[in-house]
């Protein structure tokens, strides 16, 4: 705009030797062939064109742009869930504004505050605040917390989770089952892991114990551990832990006290947190389908109907061998 | 501006019992009593009052977004350096745009084309185009590409820490050292850390042995540990790798061919990627300041004069033991 002789569409389009429509079609985001698309990048690259999405956004009442909030990047499953929510809105059209919180409640709001203030068109959060709430011209999707109503979640199928882990437990031959959970002190769809496993024990009609953990408190879970230990020997044969992060501490602690995994004992975890990326699983697990996660959350905060924008989505998990179970039979 | 009746700021500095000065400041991000912040957030969220960023940026012909481009979050080391990112600019009153490239050079040109025409303030990019350039109203900063003269390049002391690495592993009584290196084929800072790791190894005048890779090439790396494995013993006492996921596969494959670590030889890689963000390392590791690179190249994103605009800033790295080193002696 400083500069009267900025190049403006017809100039790219006429440098391009393409239509004005398709210049256009490439700046929406609009289908449009390959072909047409690097002609029309390469002539506005030429000539310095900048699409002034701005001043679009402005002109059609929209930002295109989505703000995701989550706790922090260090977890892999949050890192991998921005990666795959990133990827998803990019293929609509949107641009991401990332906001880390640090699980901090202040830092929640404040965020959400930062994102309203920035006109997005829509916000995708996993937070630990139970009663954040956006206005009504914001669309709102949570991740793993199923807060508000009239706000849908998208998750995991977590208690189906639970439920599979026991059973896989069962098929690899053990008979007594302990189910550890660690979680922090606002309820979230996660918690569901040990109830489905619960459940799945008592419809077996199984030996099982749970050890409960409101904070992720390692002290409680030593102890729940060493007072089933007894002479190296240990009272159960298969534990679910309702993270990777737990398992591989379990395991950790098990082996300091001679109890071989999965010799002595099977351990399934939950996330399917795998090492590097994508070398090796932690430990035998029930995987999150991540990227479905992500496109459901898009899909549902970019839906036109608000219909279904109260539903809890949950995703089909799966098991994964990694390790810490004996696939090859008990 | 749809609604007539929308609070302004007047209305909310009423409503808080506070100047009007003060709401602006807090929404300005600049410094302000805590508790004059609550009463303003508070006040602010009462009335359903917006700041509109959006005009907020016209006005003053900035858009107070940076945009950082990456490769992917599956790295542990891109994803903690995104947080860290977001964090600095958060700090700076910045929102960040991320534009995830999974380490295509096309999808790279394509999210620097959309951060320009959503004319952000500054782009810092970590990116495998060696010719990426923006216009000039646009700050550049790039994290270990150090590609086109002018722009800044933030990156560890990567020739130090190859350094560090010999040095540590002939303190821990090494006297044959491997260094085996992968890279990519676009050349970058990262590709230093053999070179600072053979220096040192001339400098100290040992016998040593360089095993480059210009391909991520499994078979290449097995190939030269493999013609150096006799009878089950190792030509070598003391390995440096040049990524951490490297020397987690160069242990597993020298474990597969019984040659322990590091009872039969010590091992140290580069980056300091740690278990679950905070638990254990992998390996003995020349550790990356993420943080304060972070940190780094948000000021120099921000900075108004242009004068240290062009510098390379390598911050210090430090060693860290991590279970593939003997350091209580050789």
């Amino acid at each position: 705009m400083k500069k009267s002789s900025a190049p403006t569409m017809k100039d790219v389009a006429l440098e391009a030797g393409v239509a004005l429509g398709t210049v256009s079609k490439v700046f929406n985001n609009l289908p449009v062939g390959d072909a047409y698309k690097k002609k029309v990048l390469a002539a506005a690259d030429q000539l310095g064109y900048q699409v002034n999405s701005y001043a679009k956004g402005l002109k059609v009442g929209k930002t295109f742009t989505a703000a995701l909030i989550v706790p922090n990047l260090h977890n892999q499953f949050f890192a991998a869930l921005t990666q795959e929510i990133s990827e998803a809105l990019r293929k609509k059209g949107y641009r991401m504004l990332l906001y880390v919180t640090y699980s901090r409640q202040e830092n929640e709001l404040e965020c959400l505050n930062l994102a309203k203030s920035y006109k997005v068109d829509g916000v995708i959060a996993l937070t630990y605040s139970t009663d954040l709430a956006v206005g009504q011209d914001i669309r709102f999707v949570t991740i793993d917390r199923h807060a508000s109503a009239g706000i849908p979640c998208v998750s995991a199928d977590n208690y189906g989770g639970g439920q599979l882990a026991a059973k896989k437990l069962m098929e690899l031959g053990c008979q007594r089952l302990l189910g550890i959970q660690v979680s922090s002190s606002i309820p979230g769809e996660a918690d569901k892991r040990i109830d489905g496993f619960q459940s799945a024990c008592k419809a077996a009609g199984i030996e099982y114990e749970i050890c409960w953990n409101n904070q992720d408190d390692n002290e409680r879970v030593w102890h729940c551990l060493k007072e089933h230990i007894h002479d190296g020997s240990f009272d159960f044969d298969g534990i679910f832990c309702n993270t990777d992060e737990l398992a591989y501490r379990v395991k950790k602690a098990l082996e300091a006290h001679h109890v071989s995994v999965p010799e002595d004992v099977q351990l399934i975890g939950f996330d399917g947190i795998r090492k590097f990326g994508d070398l090796g699983l932690f430990c035998s697990t029930i995987a999150q389908p991540v990227q479905k996660m992500a496109e459901t959350a898009v899909e549902l905060l970019l839906k036109e109907e608000e219909s279904s924008a109260s539903m809890l989505a949950c995703l089909p998990v799966e098991y994964l061998p990694g390790g810490t179970t004996r696939e090859s039979g008990a």
